[in-house]
């Protein structure tokens, strides 16, 4: 009794922002897994802006997703069928099923989930890549020290509210940066960030700098790059001396093309950031976190236990059906997510 | 018997390249030593890029020089009068005399050169800040590997010929870019570069960079960066995954006043850079050279045997008379020297 398979597909490349058409649903019978694979129902997938990457066709850290093909991401199902001595029906497991009711994958790479240690979703945020993402760049790479002070942007995201926390964990001052007053309080009141600033209210980098002057006293010491645009320029003239700058993202600037054609910004930008590389001496390290999974087991093992404790706080924002996770990933780009951004497929 | 002492003051600030009238030479008395102090009578002084910088009234590493200051600069020359014990007349000693014909500093910052290990001049260049820049920035930030791709303009100057040099030593394929062929020349015969590309004959960053991937058919590794401009715009593509790149100049902007205003190229470079960093995942880490002089001597352990030995090669340009000092200035940013720009005092 085969099962029908949903999937959205890659119909074009899009232009700027997706746009609905740029997708199309397919549907055909659920696959059978082969020899050593397993066969998950989706049923939560997640959106990350690195997937906006992922539909240009420019070189990049990973293959675009071919024309036609399912768009690529991780999600979390129930085992119905596993040729795989790990799995079994009705496990859960973690793996990169895509944008779909149904995946294969190899029980080799998948992760499998425990429902009893706390809702599954939560392998795709708080203890997922977004989590690792942040907990890894900042304590690789921003090597946070107590009394410095740290700039995170997109600060209620999955990524932005674990470098918050863990930086507030550490004895750092945090001062986040999101997109609306209701986003910065719960920056503030649910994640403990000292303060959160509304990149709306300020229409450029200049006006970004001199809100974030106010709210860093003591300059900049870790900026943590998952944004760019004004807030990077805001951010830049501020940075203490021996700074740094862990790059994971650029959302403001995806979709302006691979190239970040059309991107905006005065033509001086790059001479002034190069000077303030070298008169500031920072450090600038651009990361990917699929590099760094042998990793994972140290984030879970500090991480994990802040979670189960409430420690360490997530929030989700939970879309629903696969059919509307086109609207969704737009809606993410334009920040209008509340935390991190997951589709209930099922 | 009181010496006559001319030094030239900073009549002006520049308003991009440095004219005639924005210095003025002016003579005194050569002032006595006061408690611990030493005098010397300067044989040579160094010329430096770094030097336009203090030039500006800017946020930068450092304090400008005032206006009817004394232009700022280390420099070598005899010791005249002592009132410290380790100095006695007729020794000779390096420090930050300026650009003057004597100098007085406390005994304790002086370093003693012993001119029986070569010329006094290598204090200045090869063996002095320059050297010590190049041999910090490869060898700390660089990190360079046997077989790796090491990229270094201003190939021929005091820092890009200890960079090739070193590289070389420690087994990368080393590609200098320098000004014109005859010091493409240089670079290849006398510093053992593999390769020199005579940025002239490229219009801009997209041909630089046709350039230069010829020359390196395995990617860039490590771009030592001490010119910005159009190498840099050609460079970035280039980088390989994990590459690094030390930044102590830039030398291309530096005219172009302390924030880069109208230093040139299109409005979506920084985005640009910041993509490249996070696709390649690229370390780039700003250094002032005053920094790290804790790891002189480790330089000069490593390096000094070599240019003893002959390995090491240094080539110098000496301009003569300290009233040419501006005019020869104005020439190194212009790239007219040939080597280590000197200029002979006394």
């Amino acid at each position: 009794m085969t099962e029908t398979m949903k999937r959205i597909v890659l119909a074009r490349r899009p232009t700027g922002a997706p746009v609905d058409d740029d997708f199309r649903l397919e549907e055909s019978p659920a696959p059978e897994p082969g020899e050593g694979e397993v066969l998950v129902r989706v049923h939560y997938m997640s959106l990350d802006p690195y997937m906006r990457g992922r539909m240009d066709d420019a070189k990049s850290y990973a293959t675009p997703v071919p024309l036609d093909g399912t768009m690529e991401g991780g999600a979390v199902g129930e085992v119905i069928a596993s040729n795989h001595p790990n799995f079994k029906p009705g496990d859960f497991a973690f793996g990169m099923f895509g944008w779909a009711t149904h995946g294969i994958q190899p029980g080799d790479v998948l992760r499998k989930i425990d429902p009893a240690h706390g809702p599954i979703t939560a392998s795709l945020g708080v203890l997922g890549m977004p989590g690792f993402t942040g907990w890894f760049g900042l304590t690789e790479y921003g090597q946070p020290k107590e009394g410095e002070t740290v700039v995170v942007a997109a600060a209620t995201g999955p990524v932005g509210s674990m470098v918050g926390q863990i930086a507030k964990a550490r004895g750092c001052r945090v001062v986040g940066v999101a997109g609306g007053p209701e986003k910065c309080k719960m920056a503030v009141e649910t994640f403990g960030f000292d303060e959160c600033l509304d990149h709306r209210a300020y229409a450029d980098g200049a006006e970004m700098r001199a809100a974030l002057a106010e709210a860093c006293p003591k300059g900049i010491d870790i900026y943590f790059e998952n944004v760019a645009g004004k807030v990077l320029e805001g951010v830049l003239p501020l940075m203490n001396v021996g700074g740094r700058i862990p790059v994971c993202g650029m959302i403001s600037w995806y979709n302006a093309g691979a190239l970040g054609a059309n991107a905006g910004g005065d033509k001086d930008q790059l001479p002034k950031l190069w000077r303030m590389i070298l008169v500031n001496r920072l450090h600038v390290h651009g990361f990917i976190i699929s590099d760094h999974f042998d990793r994972f087991a140290d984030f879970m093992r500090e991480v994990g236990p802040m979670v189960a404790s409430g420690q360490l706080k997530f929030v989700e924002d939970i879309a629903e059906g696969l059919e509307n996770a086109p609207r969704a990933f737009r809606g993410m780009l334009e920040g209008k997510n509340k935390g991190k951004q997951v589709v209930k497929v099922i």
